[in-house]
């Protein structure tokens, strides 16, 4: 077929584009220095300019269009990627261009005013652009002509799939069976005996110990690598360069652990997606739940467990021995699962961090079904943290101000975090009946964890979705139980 | 002008691809990991031919030609600019294409072939495509139809303007004028009292040391940085994104250091160059000459003088207190200009080094006159290091097979090396009129050198040929007794 022959020419130099604007944004984010930026946004924006121009060009639309009039003639996973290339495609041409333009250049200014607004905790900066950035949003769905409500249109992009019907019953669960026993938690939980998280720890001696647990994890070093960033990132081109980075805070030594383990999570998940993608549009991870599953598996239930403290610890010690004197195994396992009522998502803890999430689709939903307007958000943020974890944020730069995403016109992305982290529980439970996890870990064989997610998950990059992968990994569609019972389980151990 | 605006954008898409093209050629040479390379290989091939569409498709030449014919109308640095497309235009047009990809191939061969004859010592399995290469050259120089000898043609390749008589009396003066001198230094001066250079020193203090280096020489490490990587080199895309490298032998300190000044040498011209070539065809450093002139200031008479050890080996000692304790700045000064008949070009010190190039020079220059075959080269070459160095190659790895240049293609490069050696005694010999270089160079005020090369040399990128810069900035033609001077006057000091 010609026209076959056409899509994969373009999709070729496509791929090629980005890949070298990856490589050079990998540069940038870990060490380009500050005078290289100028020049470098001129260079991209060339580049750009030939990206756009193939991607909205007519023989690319020739040829998705017509792929999809002939998809009966398409092996299924070409269909899957035809279906999906022409709902980008339709997306993309109803927007006219000029507004397109518009609302890009509206991205980057509001992203250099949420800065400023959130460095000078000034609110009324920045809700200006917001509430254009929402409007722009609606508008844009209305183009689509979709049958489908406005925010289920935004959380779909984020997670295919997914509607609102379908993110409240899970918030609804989290709400009912998770609050109640945070609140608990949060109440009469035994205290920590020994608090030593904010104590120092040499930055270069963190590094040699992050080493040593990307060795420990299995991670394929002939296939990536571990740098350091100020904020940490996972980053690929395919599965042969996967790399992540972590961040080195002498003051608080989980960072660049959790923040190494979580993003080896979503590298390994990139490591193990199977080869024969890689030309296609089927290549990577299969959602951003997915993926934020793999890695929230990775950085909690391995890396937080009992198991792997008793296993690694003793190395911690042999790297830290004046540091660790009066700190024991469990003090170091209990540490790294404190819970406390905080205000900020990205340092929350695994048993909080889904009510941050629950707090933003809540903003988000009322925001785009017009129940509430940008003008109230400060005021409703506020309300909802007292209401699910009892503490007041101070200022708006620690409230609504905190987050980039809405900044740059993400929204429906939020909801994705809460979901992956529970995906992973449902995944854990399936796991469960396969392998003996904690035994696993115990005794160092991580090994077989990958060999188990590669031939249920990895291997299949973006070729099912994440409805298919959950119902055949665990014979069951999405259910939120699992991940409620999950916390409830290990925090009750923990706390009570 | 129409012409003159698509001669620039097309140089601008360029531009923008060669910028691309050359941030992940950084990352592969610094730190991909082994499994990059395939997939990385794929993807530069679609770029490289959209680059090669570009360079030869019918639009460029159309604007290069045209603007050629109509000169008159240009500034005299588009003039120059668009004599020097043309002229590469000239060449490129006049290789027929299925030629120029064979050619293509070959090299790529060649350079493994190359790679395995060096490792094994196994002449027999490289010669035949030498020969080829040689062949390949000689017949694209005849299609170009140039009133020249073949290799002036290829010598006006690497250094604008250079030929065979000029490079001849260059390289007799050295022969009458420096081999005597470089045997007398063998043979009578007196030896080194204390050799250090081979003690082990700690690799991860080196480069506490060659960081302290590179602020000292007064880098601007907002524009740029320093790496490591197996082979030394310097990088750039613009002024404001200049990094180099170096490598750290545990038992050869010297390496660290001066690979770390000579790349510095390259990487303080580039920064230096004025912004307004950026856009231009007469960016960058003037040529391959004049770049290596600043390299080897920085390195052999900023880096290796007296002046310098005194003032900065206070700081070696305090970063090796152990290791120096029977060491004085005199020692250092002494190993770091130690003088010895050695086989390998890259490790040769600064007196015989040029001795190292005028064997290849003399090599290539018969090879394209007809004068020798390429089965002959082992031979020729051994006896010339017997000739000049005294020394006879045991291996042929250790003799002819040494250097990639011509497993790469690149005739006519290696005299570069030597002629921009003594560019810089040239240039220093100028430098000297204006400043008291040695008191700069105790008193830490490499600034001031820096501003007089960017006033006299750098700034002006492209826009001055070599043979103007040199004029302008010295009063004089080129003269290579300068250079026999310089080294004559040091070296006596050091071994008489």
């Amino acid at each position: 077929m010609e026209l076959l022959d056409q899509y994969k020419a373009i999709q070729k130099k496509l791929k090629a584009y980005g890949y070298v604007i990856n490589v050079v944004g990998w540069d940038s984010q870990t060490e380009a220095p500050r005078g290289a930026f100028q020049r470098r946004a001129e260079m991209l924006a060339v580049l750009s300019q030939e990206v756009f121009k193939l991607r909205t060009g007519d023989e690319f639309k020739q040829a998705v269009y017509g792929l999809y009039e002939r998809l009966d003639e398409l092996d299924k996973h070409m269909q899957l990627e035809i279906k999906r290339a022409k709902k980008d495609m339709d997306k993309m041409v109803k927007i006219p261009e000029n507004e397109f333009v518009e609302y890009n250049k509206l991205v980057n200014l509001s992203q250099r005013l949420w800065e400023d607004a959130k460095a000078q905790d000034n609110w009324d900066l920045f809700k200006d652009n917001l509430a254009k950035l929402v409007d722009y949003n609606r508008k844009f769905v209305s183009y689509y002509e979709l049958d489908m409500e406005d925010y289920d249109v935004l959380l779909d992009d984020f997670e295919e799939g997914m509607t609102m019907k379908q993110y409240d019953h899970f918030f609804d669960t989290l709400r009912k069976e998770l609050v109640p026993f945070v609140h608990k938690v949060l109440k009469d939980g035994k205290p920590l005996k020994k608090d030593f998280s904010t104590n120092s720890f040499d930055p270069k001696k963190q590094k040699e110990f992050c080493d040593y647990l990307i060795d420990v994890l299995a991670f394929d070093r002939t296939k990536g690598l571990m740098k350091e960033s100020v904020h940490p990132f996972t980053w690929n081109t395919h599965p042969s360069d996967v790399r992540f980075t972590t961040r080195y805070l002498e003051n608080y030594v989980f960072s660049s652990i959790f923040a190494a383990i979580h993003e080896l999570g979503h590298a390994t998940y990139e490591q193990q997606v199977d080869d024969k993608w890689n030309d296609t549009g089927l290549n990577g991870g299969a959602s951003m739940g997915v993926h934020e599953s793999q890695s929230r598996f990775y950085e909690n239930v391995i890396g937080r467990s009992k198991a792997f403290w008793e296993a690694h610890y003793p190395k911690f010690q042999e790297i830290f021995p004046e540091e660790t004197k009066d700190i024991t195994a469990d003090d170091f396992y209990r540490n790294a699962n404190k819970v406390e009522a905080s205000l900020i998502r990205v340092e929350a803890d695994e048993l909080t961090y889904p009510l941050h999430i629950m707090i933003r689709y809540e903003i988000e939903r009322k925001l785009f079904s017009n129940e509430i307007e940008v003008d109230e958000l400060p005021e409703v943020w506020n309300q909802k943290m007292v209401e699910y974890l009892g503490i007041e944020p101070p200022t708006n730069a620690e409230g609504v101000l905190q987050d980039v995403h809405w900044s740059a016109g993400l929204f429906g992305y939020f909801p994705t975090y809460a979901l992956g982290t529970a995906y992973a529980a449902q995944f854990v439970h399936a796991m469960k009946q396969d392998l003996d996890l904690d035994d696993l870990v115990r005794n160092n064989n991580i090994k077989a964890i990958n060999d188990w997610l590669k031939e249920k998950i990895h291997q299949f990059g973006q070729s099912k979705t994440p409805a298919e992968l959950i119902l055949d990994v665990t014979g069951e569609p999405f259910n939120p139980i699992y991940y409620v019972e999950y916390l409830k389980e290990k925090y009750t151990e923990l706390y009570f």
